[in-house]
């Protein structure tokens, strides 16, 4: 898999890496077309709806950032989940 | 944004590369604690779900891999889309 979290420490001060459980979700959409109908604030809306079926997430943990360009928009979610065990 | 399609090309011959839409969702999961219970199947199913209320795609253009470590899976779904125009 290529890619990982190299993002999560540029937020993160020293003591908040320690023992976190984390998931992140990045979409890519490249229309070759140019502009098209914008799903993506929809599939943000229903994937963190999916995740929230499937984890315990709490929404101030959750951090979002959209990007739209003229042929690619970019949707990136990075959640903290609060820690399985201990 | 840091990610883009640059594996696209990987799998693609040059004229496969033309005026093509495509999507692309990562997920990665870090579980600080090691193992635990594993939501990658689930999600992968219910996030496709999501993107086919979203979108038009036909599920032989749908391209998924999944990987699973100790401290951390992750997903790749690469979608190619019908063009949406001609």
């Amino acid at each position: 898999m290529r890619f990982g979290f190299p993002r999560w420490t540029r937020k993160q001060d020293p003591s908040a890496r320690a023992a976190k459980e984390r998931l992140q979700v990045l979409l890519a959409h490249e229309r070759a077309g140019g502009p098209g109908p914008d799903v993506f604030p929809e599939l943000q809306r229903d994937i963190l709806a999916v995740i929230k079926r499937h984890m315990k997430i709490d929404d101030d943990a959750v951090d979002i950032q959209m990007e739209r360009g003229e042929g690619q928009s970019s949707l990136e979610i990075n959640i903290e989940l609060p820690a399985a065990r201990g």
